[in-house]
Formats: structure tokens, C-alpha cells, sequence
């Protein structure tokens, strides 16, 4: 937990520094309030970029002293410009290093030597940019290890606080004069956005009380920075977007501490295709893992995350309002009140394929409509059609509706008459936000002044079908943040001993998961052996050396008679010498097991979000239809299930079409233990696969286990 | 062909009709240009329904002489209300019915004995409601059948023509004085639509020719009434909104002649969920198929369709620029150029999921941005960072982009100053709109003014990454409408009769698709048959009353000899008799066939749409992964190409790590084969379930056909 007095965490290094620590008052006040600011690298000329930020500070009347640091010029801007951070006549709180990136581990130094806490740099060029970008980013690292300054960037276009006049940022959108202040906190690994998401704010009447470009992270990452914040009464949420999960253990612990104190947390995250994600290499220098994972982890932090860029805008104001999911109960369900049945629909289409039912009313809420004097047809949707355009017909469907148990949200979707006369069905939707269940509203016309009207009263209200649907989608499946075990920063590369699978047998047998009796062997099988249990079997090469052995001709199976099994051991010797050049010493000879099924389950520590688990259905199929789930590892026996219900290729062990079941209980326990391995530093990578899934219980037939 | 002097075709009814048959021309006048109109059932007050058009029409300055017709009074809305058609003093062109249900048939049936051509009928209650909306709807179909005269609707919210001044409508939308007029024609099934339309156009620069709400299309279809204003030369494209495909084969033949005048449609056609096909029904009384059998379908139409509101209102302007596309090239390919990676990456990984190629420049094109001083790194993506956000950068780099041969259409994403600074990023793209590639722009923050210089100067912008990237996948996927046979409203009801196996057999056999041999023989086998072809065999019952053999214990394989083929066909009998009551006089022996793997290939006459080909991964997976590829038939090798390229578990057969390749040429023409049943009538559905794939070659294991 990040308190007052606590010290934020520093990503992957030890204070070694004789640097007082930081408290998060402190730091939330030199980044966001700082009482003075030093620009070091102010341009004299207003429309390049390093000549922004003291136009910004002065148009928005920040009210500390702003100190230009510029050694080449006596003014700037017109005002006093200083040489250097030694020639200030006090130590500023905060600077903003808007040089060239030569220039900025210098400034970094000179201000962490004349004793500045907080520096923000703007220049690209570290850890994105080759072998010198790294160079320059290790500089920084040392800078801060050796003088306890903390630094936002680089790559970071600023640090805006709109209640304090604070526009330390030289993003053009804050050239804007009239900002709405608002009780929102915004933190983007995209410069850019922090401008897009104030003005695209503005239009929709969000507003924002900070907003933070956070750039690279060396070294405040953007969970940092926004524990820094956590405590600030004037922030009621948080919108994150997000191009990369460096950081992600700090990251994890601020959306619990956020959990805490019921302030939610809404992020988009880039990277769903492949494309995206090797741009986040080159744009910030970060690696960026399958999209799955990032969804398991934000997930597993209780993160509402979208998937538009409005319903990131417009959807917080919606997601505040819904409380988390408990895993394992119903789909969460909607009822839908519309005068246009096409223009619900449009959001329905987009609800169903997020997983959120879409439901019509019970009987007991059709009588009370009816008993209302409201005539619906029995269907998904109380269609009020044209002719119910009216507040004496909205308003009381709306009433009973939200009083309805069936219903986890309710959604009106209003026709043309939002756009001149919301006092028809907009307004009885204004007048219902006192209700205990929550409440969206869809306007299919263009709308501005009755979503504004919205807006103002509170109800969340949508411009889009998309958004709408993605933001009730996104508050619906939100979770409360779960207790996994996230360990960041570990290596990308995959290096680690693995151990042959006698010694993989050994640990599944420690997590109490049930594997294949197995017998080793010396390989030079002279003769039958005495087995202790019965043909057929099947025999597989031992060795640490060899993680595929099919590959290499290193199983075989169905053996009938202790004969086969010496033509077996040598056939396989023989192949596994000459596909993988290794020489077989021992085979492990297994009785063959028979099931329903099989299924992949594995664990791993991933090096963005830490511990995994996973289930896929086997084969080749996982491959090809992507057809797996994760979780943060540990996970509990309701999260274990609810993984084998995401897996589709398992509903064929689930009864299919008359067929017998397979024991998914015994499965779930099997996930459950191999994620216990999360408490296991010295794993970082276990699969069983295949786990055989039987009538009743499951085996493990092969296990692959790697070490750090 | 649709021509000016041909008569528009008229739904599943024999024109008996005494009338004259009307022509396109004519058509199209009484629709959208009445000299004159009556309002049948005008209200006195202007805030019902059934009050708004007389005061639309008015407020427009419509000039052509209107006739409130209202029994009751002697005028309505301060004008003069004239009892009856009888009795006004000349026919109308056009009569809009706002009656409520129970008087609508009796008033359609008065304006055909007045003589008036087209009446558009407001009221619901129709195909939608039951046994007696069917009855009603019967009626309709009678009047016009005997009479005539041509209706729109039922369910319709009317026509406008803003160019004439024609607004025959009961949607509020049409209150507003100063809609946009524009060059787009829009037609949908919801009334609401064509409000929301307008109001969402005007607010970005689009503006329309007409609208219409078609309703429940008892007479005239959607493609009917388009295809009445082909000619019509101030209309450039199309704007649909589709909750059915009822009148499929209108809807062709519109899209085709539209196509052959380079007027391009798109569309967005509610249904992707089953909620929302359900919700189709109950809304407009019409089934809704499947809807990769949409997609098929508006595919073969060359009818671009988008997934988002926004992409259809504004994606019109980007895929009129952009020619269909041929099938077998690569894959369509977008070069995009930023000021903010990350606002260009949520693009990009929108595009990803859809299917478009995005990629870097050519090492030839980065030479040339680096000969203009555009220093960028070689990534998938142009960033010109928020230091290239100048006229000076932006401007040579899009104009190297453009003409870079590797593009198929650039897009330029800009960021923070496109709000208030446009001069900088956004006036080289408007300067950039006479290449000859298409270009669009999406602009990051909220820029209105910006985006209304683009619609002015016609270049294509988007306000959201989610519209911007739907409508460049729906335009580069876009391909010329194909010679398909569409014959719409067959019978939703699966009725038909069965052919046996060896009748099925025989069908393949006409088609050049090679099967398995086979021999039938009686059931009451004695002793062990003498066979053309070696064991294993495989046995199976042969009857046409039996489609799934297997779920009654009717086949049995790898049988080894003849002593075993006899003890089968024994088990064989018994089993059917037991459950399926049914008594077993013939089997049909083949020999064991093995290959690569199996393959569903599948034949029928959707209701909606007409002759259909599928193909599909064999075994459940097909059904537990949706993974089949469908298109309207017949079609021709490439498309068959392009349709095994699209089912992810024949990747298995394209030679998957390693493992021999299937012949996935012939499996290529047994497609070809099997989609030319569209030139015959008397089949009706067909299915080849395995076609078993060879190194070398298919064959047809079992099929099944059924006739209409």
C-alpha cells in the first residue's frame, strides 16, 4: 500500500543515495504544485517547442516563480533569463529539461547537483533509440541512484495541474485558455494525448484536475505517479492511456491502493495487433507482450479498460458509478428503454459481443409497464417506438426499469427528438440519476446540447454506439482488483535451466497435481524390463537437454510387450542421435493413459506483468484459433473455472452434444496449484501438456519445468 | 440492368395488375419529386405524428400543391382539410397514409381507386404483429397486385428530396430550416435513422440529395427504391442502412447498375450478434440470417460495409475515392505519416484487426524523405514527431507517400495542432487532395474546424480512430460486385426432399467431384460380399430417410475382412431399427479413404440471399470456432482460393510446420464444383462432409443433397 509516509518505490534499482527519501506528499507536491519552476532550455521564440512551456505558465497565471534557464541569452520571451540552476536565487521545485537530448543528462546532473527533487524531461532519444539511447538512459538511472532526484521522462511532453494554473508542458492544446478543472487525473504515455483527451474533454463537458505525458519511465513510472496522487481530495478517478506495461508492479499496487479509497481507474491500451506493439518498441522503447496478458493484468488490477478513444473520454463517468464484478456470478445483464429500435439495437449489437446479456424486461416488470399504461411487446428491448417520445411515457418506463432486479444497468437510447427537444425523452433520463442503479443514455442524433445537459447532471451519455456500448461493456466486466503476485522488470530474454522431466515430475507432485506413473530407464535396455503396472506404455527420452521430444523422434507410444519396448528404446536412441545429436542415456516409460481430452495448462513469469497462468485447449488448435486463457497467477478455484469456461475447444469436455463429461473440477484444482508456483521465486516457466482429463480426476502425462 | 424505360421489378408477385406498369422515371417522380402530394389522416396538432408532415412540407417551402385529407375537420393546421381522395381536385402524385393501423389498408385501397401511383404508409402493426398484422400486410399486397399502385412501407417515417424541397416525413429531425444539401442518397429500414442521419451529417459537412425510410417493404424494397434514383444525376453515392436483406435480389441488381455508373454504396447492416437479428424480427417482421451470410452477401453486391455510425456518415467521401479492389492480389496496404505516434497507433491496430497491411516505406521512399530533409527512422509508421508538426515537413512528406508505389492509400494523423493551428499539418493535406492516391486524414484532438476544412476541400477526415479505420478497411476490401445468382424469398421453412447416398453420388459425378468408390448392396447379406476394391472397407446405412447416419449407429469403418463387413452390417441394422425406428434394406460399402485431413464443403439456397457456398474445417471444431468462409455462388477459382485462405483450420493443410502440403488446388475446384448448383434449380441445399484431402487430389467420402 502507497501511504503519506511511505516511500515510492524506485523501479528496479537500491537507494543507494545519500538523498533524503521522498515522501508521496512531497513528491505529489514538487510534480504537481510545485511553489517554483525552472525551465532549463527555454527558447526565446515562442512557436518551437522548447519555447512553449513559460508562454503556457504565464497565459494560465501560475502564481510561483518561474525561472528560465538559458546560458546563451540574457532574456527570454522577454523575461530574465539565468545562465544556469546554480545562479537561481532559491532551489525550484520541479524542472522541466526542454534542451536537445545532447544536452539533457547534463541539465539532469545540474539540477540533481544544485539539490532540485523533481525533473521532467522533454528530449526523445534514450532508451529508444540504439545502443547510444541506452547509453544515455543508464547516465540517468546512475543520476538518480547516486542523488535521489526523481525524474518523469524522458520523451515527456509535461505536467499540467489545471486547479494550481500549473502547465509545466509544451503541448500546444495548453495554449488553450479556458480549461474545465475537473476531478479527473490523466496519465499518458503519449504526449500527444494528454492535449487530445483536454480538448476532446472540453467538447463533452470532462474535465480534468492533472494530466501527465509520463514518456519513458526511467525512472517514475506511471503507477508512481499517480499513487503520488492518490490521496489528493480533488480526484475522484483515472484515466489512463497506455502504450506499454513497464512497470506494471507499481502500476498493480496504485490500482489497489485506488481500489481502497473506490476511486476507479479507466485505461486504453494500444497494442491488440502485433503492428502496434513492435511500434511501442520504437516509440518508447519498451517491448510490449501479447494483448491477452495485458488484458489479464489490468484485469487482475481492477482496471476498466476500453476499447474507443470516446468511451476512454466519455465512459468514467459511467464506470464511477457501477461497482466491481464478483467473479462466478451471471452475465451481467442490461435492459434497454428506446423511442428507436434501430438505434438501440446498434448498441445491443456491440453489448452481445462483449459478453454483456442484453435482456427484456420479466414478467412481473412487464405488468408493472402495463399496469403504467405502457404497451410493450415481450421482447429484449422496451421499444417505446415514436410514438412513446414522451416524459409521461420515459420517465415511469424508466422508473421501473431501474427498480427492476433483473436489470445490473439500464440504457435509453433516445431518436431525433434529443436534438431539439430533450425535454421529451432526455429530460425524464436527467431526472432519473438519482436512482440506485446505474444509468447511461445513447443519443442517435447529433446531439451537443442535450449530451451536455447529460453531462452537467451527471449521467454518463454517449455520442457513439461503439463507445456506449464499450464503456457499459467495460463497467460491467470491471473486477475488484485481485491479490496476484506481480514481479516486473524481469529479463525479456529466456534463458534458465530446464529440468528433465523426472525432475518436472518431482514438482508437479510437490503443487499436488496427479501425474502418469513413470518408471526411468537406463537406455541401454539390454532386455524386457520388469515394469510396475501394465502394456500397453509408452517411452520417452529423459534428458534436460532435449524441451521438444516429439520433434526429435524422442516418444513412443502404444508399446504392446516388453519386446516392442527394447526395438522402441533403440529406434528412439538412434533418432534422438541423429536429429538432435545427443546421446540418450535414460528413457522414462509410462503406462498410456486414456481420457476425454487433453489440455494445455502452463505457467510463467512474464517479464512485463510476472506471474501466469494459462489453459488452452491442446494441439494444434491453441495455435490457430488463439484459443486460450490467462490469469495473474495465483488464482482461486472460481477464477480457475472461470478460465476452462473461456477456453471454447474445452466445451467439448464439457458434455458436448450428449458426450460424457470430463472432470473440469479436477482441472480447475490443477490450475489452481500450478499457479501456486507464483510463490516459487525459483520457477519461471512450467507446462503440462498434455494434462489428460478423464471421467473423474486428471493426469499429467508430460511436464516441462525451466528454472531461473 | 435497371433502366429508365424498364419497369422496376415488384416482390415475389405477378403483375396482373390492369395499370399501366410504371417506369423508373415516373417512379422516381412520384417519390421524391411529387407535383403534388396528399397527407391522408393529417393531424390538427403539429406535436403528434401524424401533425408534423403538412408543417415540414410548409416550413421547407415545398412548391407543389398539398391535399390534407382528414374527414373529421374542415382544416388542419389553419389550411383547408378536404374529406376524401375522391374529393380533391386532382390525383396526387404522392400520397403519405399517417393513419393509424386500422385505417391504413381501407385508405391505401382509396388511393389506388383515386388513381394516385405511390403511397408511403406510416403506421406499424403489420408483418411485425402477429397473425393479424399478416393479414393486414396480405391485404396490401392484394391492392397492389390488383391496382397498381407502388407503397412504401408500412412502418416508414416518409421521403425527403432537400433539393426539391420535399419533406413528406414524420421525423422531428426535418423540423430543422437549414439541413445541407448534398449529393448522397439514404436509404434505411429505421426511421429513425434518416433524422440522425441528417443531423450527424450536417454537423460534418455531409450533406444529402434524399433520404427514405423504406419500413417493412411489402411492395417496394430498399433496392427497388434506389435503383429509381440511379440515373438521377445529382446523386454520387449511397448511404444504407439495413436491418434485414428482404429483397436481396432488388438489392443486386441496384448495387450492380449502381457499380456500372461508378456511384459506390455503403452500408451498415445491424444483425452481427444473434440479439440483434432477433430484435430484427420483432422490429420488422423479417428473419435475419447469419451474418457472415450478410457479409457475403453486400461482398458480392461490391457494397462497402463499415461497423461503426460514424464510418458510414463520414467513410462515403474515402470509399468513393478508392476503386474496388481485384480478389487475389496482396493484401491491401496503407502508409500512414503522424505528428503522434501515438494517435496513429490506435489506427494502426484498428486496421490490423481488419485486415489491412500497414507498412513502412520502401527502402527507395525512405531515400527520398531523406533527400527532402525528413529525417525518420525505418519503422511501420512516418513519425514526424511533434518537432515535424510544420507545412514544411508534413507537405513533402505526404507528397513522397503519395506517390510512393508500394501505398494503396495514405493516411495522415495529426495531433494537438490541428485544433487551433491547422496551418501547420492539416492545410498540406487539404493541399495534397488532387493526387491521384487516395488520402485521409484523422485528427487526434477535438479539431471541428479543422474537420470542416477537410469536408470542404473533399478530402476525407474522421474524428475517431474507430470510424477512421472501419472506413479504410470497408474501402480497401471493397470489390466490384460479381455475377452471382441471388433468388431471394424462398421459404424460410427447411422443407425438401432427401436423396440418398448413392443418389447424392451421383450429383458429384455430374459436378467433375471426385468421390470414393462405392457399392450398394442388400441389407440381408449372408455371407461376405465380393468387392471392386480391397478392405478396410467402410459400411453405411443408404437411405434418404436418414441425414445423420452416425448419431443413429449407422456406419461403421476400418472393418477388416468379409466376416467382419457381414457382422456389421448385422450391428448396423439392429442399431437403426433401435433408434430410428427405421428398418435397414440397403448399405453402401466403400473402401477406407485416408488423406491430410478432412474438409466440410457446403451448398445451399439461403432464403435471404440465394445460392450459397461454404467451406469449413471438418469435425466440431467448425462449429465450436465459427471458422467457415462463405460467399454467394457460383464462384470461380481465385475466390475459392481466397475462401480456403480464410478458414484458420485449414492452415493445417497448407503444409503447418512441416508437414505435407494438401492439394489445396483441387480442394480449390471441388468448390468451384460444387457453387455451380446455382445453375440449377431443383437442388436446394448439398453438403460434402468429409472431403477428404490428398497430397494428390480430393475425395468426396459422403453427401449429402437435398431437392427443393
Amino acid at each position: 500500500m502507497v501511504g503519506d509516509r511511505e516511500e515510492i518505490g524506485r523501479q528496479g534499482g537500491v537507494m543507494d543515495s545519500p538523498a533524503k527519501a521522498m515522501t508521496t506528499q512531497n513528491l505529489r507536491q514538487h510534480l504537481f504544485s510545485p511553489r517554483s519552476v525552472a525551465i532549463v532550455g527555454q527558447s526565446n521564440d515562442a512557436a518551437k517547442t522548447a519555447g512553449r512551456p513559460l508562454k503556457y505558465l504565464r497565459q494560465a497565471g501560475y502564481a510561483g516563480a518561474i525561472y528560465s534557464v538559458n546560458p546563451r541569452r540574457d532574456t527570454v520571451l522577454g523575461e530574465r533569463a539565468w545562465p544556469s540552476l546554480a545562479a537561481l536565487p532559491e532551489v525550484p521545485d520541479h524542472a522541466y529539461i526542454v534542451t536537445p537530448t545532447a544536452g539533457a543528462v547534463a541539465a539532469v546532473a545540474e539540477c540533481a547537483a544544485a539539490g532540485v527533487p523533481v525533473a521532467t524531461i522533454l528530449a526523445n532519444g534514450f532508451g529508444e533509440a540504439g545502443e547510444a539511447g541506452r547509453a544515455r538512459e543508464a547516465q540517468l538511472r546512475d543520476i538518480c541512484a547516486r542523488t535521489g532526484i526523481r525524474l518523469v521522462g524522458p520523451s515527456s511532453l509535461g505536467v499540467v495541474n489545471l486547479r494550481d494554473k500549473v502547465r509545466l508542458t509544451a503541448n500546444a492544446a495548453f495554449a488553450e485558455a479556458d480549461l474545465p478543472v475537473g476531478r479527473i487525473f490523466a496519465a499518458s504515455h503519449s504526449g500527444t494525448m494528454i492535449g487530445a483527451l483536454v480538448s476532446r474533454g472540453k467538447a463533452r463537458g470532462v474535465g480534468f484536475a492533472g494530466l501527465i505525458s509520463v514518456g519513458n519511465e526511467v525512472d517514475l513510472s506511471i503507477g508512481d505517479i499517480c499513487a503520488a496522487t492518490l490521496d489528493d481530495p480533488d480526484i475522484d478517478g483515472y484515466l489512463l492511456f497506455l502504450e506499454t506495461l513497464r512497470g506494471a508492479d507499481a502500476l498493480h499496487r496504485f490500482a489497489f491502493a485506488a481500489a481502497a479509497r473506490g476511486k476507479p481507474i479507466v485505461a486504453y491500451k494500444l497494442g491488440r495487433s502485433s503492428e502496434a506493439r513492435e511500434l511501442a518498441v520504437s516509440h518508447t522503447g519498451a517491448l510490449a507482450g501479447e494483448d491477452d496478458v495485458a488484458a489479464a493484468f489490468l484485469d487482475a488490477c481492477g482496471i476498466a479498460r476500453v476499447d474507443t478513444f470516446d468511451g476512454l473520454i466519455e465512459g468514467l463517468a459511467l464506470i464511477a458509478r457501477v461497482p466491481p464484478a464478483r467473479a462466478g456470478l451471471r452475465k451481467p445483464t442490461v435492459g434497454v428503454v428506446t423511442t428507436t429500435g434501430g438505434g438501440a439495437t446498434m448498441v445491443i449489437d456491440r453489448l452481445a459481443a462483449s459478453g454483456i446479456a442484453v435482456e427484456g424486461p420479466s414478467a412481473a416488470t412487464l405488468a408493472r409497464l402495463t399496469a403504467a399504461g405502457i404497451a410493450v411487446a415481450p421482447a429484449r428491448l422496451v421499444d417505446l417506438t415514436t410514438a412513446g417520445t414522451r416524459y409521461d411515457v420515459m420517465k415511469p418506463a424508466l422508473d421501473i426499469l431501474l427498480a427492476a432486479p433483473e436489470f445490473d444497468l439500464v440504457l435509453s437510447v433516445v431518436g431525433s427528438s434529443a436534438r431539439f427537444h430533450p425535454e421529451l425523452a432526455v429530460q425524464p433520463i436527467i431526472d432519473s440519476r438519482g436512482a440506485e442503479k446505474p444509468l447511461a443514455a445513447f443519443l442517435v442524433p447529433e446531439a451537443p446540447e442535450a449530451l451536455a445537459q447529460l453531462a452537467r447532471a451527471g449521467v454518463p451519455g454517449f455520442r457513439t454506439p461503439e463507445a456506449c456500448a464499450d464503456a457499459i461493456a467495460a463497467a460491467l466486466l470491471r473486477r475488484a482488483p485481485k491479490p496476484v503476485v506481480v514481479r516486473a522488470h524481469a529479463s525479456h530474454e529466456r534463458t534458465g535451466r530446464l529440468l528433465d522431466e523426472r525432475e518436472a515430475g518431482a514438482v508437479l507432485d510437490r503443487l499436488g497435481i496427479a501425474r502418469a506413473a513413470a518408471v526411468a530407464l537406463d537406455a541401454d535396455l539390454a532386455r524386457p524390463p520388469d515394469l510396475p503396472f501394465p502394456y500397453p506404455v509408452a517411452v520417452k527420452v529423459l534428458s534436460a537437454a532435449i524441451a521438444h521430444k516429439t520433434d526429435v523422434g524422442g516418444v513412443a507410444l502404444d508399446i504392446c510387450d516388453g519386446a516392442a519396448l527394447v526395438d522402441a528404446v533403440q529406434r528412439l536412441r538412434a533418432s534422438v542421435a541423429a536429429r538432435a545429436g545427443t546421446r540418450v542415456d535414460r528413457v522414462l516409460v509410462q503406462p498410456m493413459v486414456s481420457g476425454l481430452g487433453e489440455v494445455l495448462v502452463g505457467y510463467r513469469v512474464d517479464p512485463d506483468v510476472g506471474p501466469l497462468v494459462m489453459v488452452a485447449a491442446g494441439g494444434v488448435h491453441t495455435e490457430i484459433y488463439a484459443d486460450r486463457s490467462l490469469r495473474l497467477a495465483p488464482v482461486d478455484l472460481a477464477t480457475a473455472r472461470e478460465m476452462i469456461g473461456e477456453v471454447k475447444g474445452l466445451r467439448l469436455l464439457a458434455g458436448y452434444r450428449g458426450k460424457p463429461a470430463g472432470d473440469l473440477g479436477a482441472l480447475a484444482q490443477a490450475i489452481v496449484a500450478l499457479s501456486q508456483l507464483a510463490s516459487d521465486d525459483s520457477v519461471v516457466e512450467a507446462e503440462i501438456n498434455p494434462l489428460i482429463v478423464k471421467q473423474e480426476g486428471v493426469v499429467a502425462v508430460d511436464a516441462l519445468v525451466k528454472l531461473a
